[in-house]
């Protein structure tokens, strides 16, 4: 019977949370029952649309929970083998039992690593897909403006647009990661918001205007696209993040009355709004990262007592690309 | 050759236009042409969505544009005869000379007055129509919220999601109004927003939440439809009258994250994106205008002097229904 440790959220945070928000808990893990499997995560995933859950969502004094990718380490049931690696929705955990609803076994893809599957080839990516291929309807000629595009979800919306064949501009929050959106992601442009506000960016770059902004700010950065955006324009929503340390998520959008003249649809969406792509997805994605179409960066913190930290960090611009916490080898 | 008065806007307003910023100008207007018409107006319109242009549009010292309904009172083409009744886009002013594209020659609806013409019948109507059941996609079942619900379009827009089998709530800003919203155009419910704010008014009202949220209004209206809206709900954007007296037409709406996991779609609309429905909104309208199943109500304002006050009007609430200048019998 192993010991786990977990993550419980052990305040509500106002504003910015704080590592005082968050406790780690040891108990101790039953082994698997008939039918069950016990699972040791390896990695979770902190992701900035967390935040909203602390105010609401998330149990106080509980283990929170988060994407994860696990090992099965005790198998009571035929569906699952010992040494399976599973994505979950239990991370902030290091142990759990489970009935194998709700575990996906995970095959490897070529030589690419495990973390893939945390990222560009999971849910990240697929959002980002479906993001900019449904509910944008990106179509050819089409200008895009990504923000945050050196994110987890930005980059991958940003090439995925490329591959596409359409021009892109990005916004970022520091000149290294303009560069690596430059030189390694391959867009047309990209800018340091912290040293040139959004709507001079955009002014400055996308001087034929923009059709499709694939957003993950909101506030300033919806502003400005709406400022620069074409007739007919559309706007897939992602997320929100200025406004996540808000109360109620509030961010301040002042521009909207453009979306009448220019006839501008705003769009938000989850998963659940094209989950019958996901095969097209896995196909497409797996793909291009063989052919090195697709680049990605992974920022990794060590031990499940450092993902408070790194939750925080995703407020910070600690992160390059995607945040992770390894639990685990 | 009669003398035509015309406005003229002289001065870019600040915040609330005042009379200063117009003035009246007479001028000659000359003979009709070979292939041309001289037309009387006889009614013009006024709009909200006026006020972005008073600050950018319309140029100064010239004639203001608006749509308006006059009588050939001269022709020398054989396409409009004299006594014709035109609708056309040349407002602001008593007499033109103009050749037969760009009007639009009315013939009388039953023993409908003309003035539906300016509303119900006419690009108010049409502009309702296209907006809840195109551009809003209004479903049997969705709940509907509409602001300003007595005003020229939302009253329309409101009575044809009734028509339509709708359960539907209408904003309003005097106790009357919302009178007239319960017993005239049958609502289901309706508020004064001076009496109660908007928030509040929908916790009340609209216990189920509502899908469908046809906005003139932007700002607190906005946010309140945002609150309460259920998942997949859809907005559409006719106007933001709370912002058309800021500088760049800007309306503060903090809500907007909602749109993420409610997978809620905002869009703007104009004419232009149903104009094929043309034909079939004047078949509904007339019927149900004869039926007596669509009501409106018209403020009528006394000779062209009088438009800057009815313009900026609009601004004071001081409309029931459609704010029309009468120019001539």
């Amino acid at each position: 019977m192993p010991k786990s440790r977990s993550i419980q959220l052990v305040a509500r945070p106002e504003g910015l949370p704080q590592e005082g928000d968050f406790a780690v808990v040891e108990t101790d893990v039953p082994d698997a029952s008939e039918g069950e499997v016990l699972v040791q995560n390896l990695y979770m995933s902190v992701d900035p649309a967390m935040r909203p859950r602390l105010s609401a969502g998330y149990e106080l004094n509980q283990p929170m929970a988060a994407g994860a990718i696990g090992r099965v380490v005790q198998s009571r049931t035929p569906e699952l083998a010992v040494g399976d690696i599973v994505s979950n929705g239990l991370g902030f955990r290091e142990f759990f039992v489970s009935a194998p609803p709700g575990l996906r076994r995970l095959e490897p893809v070529g030589d690419l690593p495990l973390t893939v599957h945390m990222h560009v080839l999971g849910g990240t990516g697929f959002t980002a897909y479906g993001g900019i291929l449904d509910i944008a309807g990106l179509k050819p000629g089409d200008k895009v403006f990504v923000s945050t595009a050196a994110g987890a979800v930005g980059s991958v919306a940003a090439q995925i647009a490329k591959i596409n064949g359409n021009w892109v501009v990005g916004s970022t929050g520091s000149a290294e990661k303009a560069d690596w959106l430059l030189k390694e992601a391959g867009l047309d442009a990209a800018f340091d918001y912290h040293e040139t506000p959004v709507r001079q960016g955009l002014r400055q770059h996308a001087t034929e205007g923009i059709d499709v902004y694939f957003d993950n700010v909101g506030g300033d950065h919806l502003d400005a696209a709406l400022a620069v955006m074409n007739p007919l324009g559309r706007v897939a929503v992602c997320g929100m993040i200025s406004g996540y340390n808000e109360p109620g998520a509030r961010t301040t959008v002042r521009n909207l009355a453009n979306v009448i003249y220019g006839r501008i649809n705003i769009r938000g969406f989850t998963l659940a709004d094209f989950m019958s792509r996901r095969a097209q997805f896995v196909q497409d994605m797996t793909g291009w990262l063989q052919e090195g179409r697709v680049r990605y960066q992974e920022t990794v913190m060590d031990g499940i007592e450092k993902a408070p930290a790194a939750l925080i960090g995703l407020f910070q611009g600690l992160n390059t690309g995607k945040m992770l916490v390894k639990l685990a080898d």
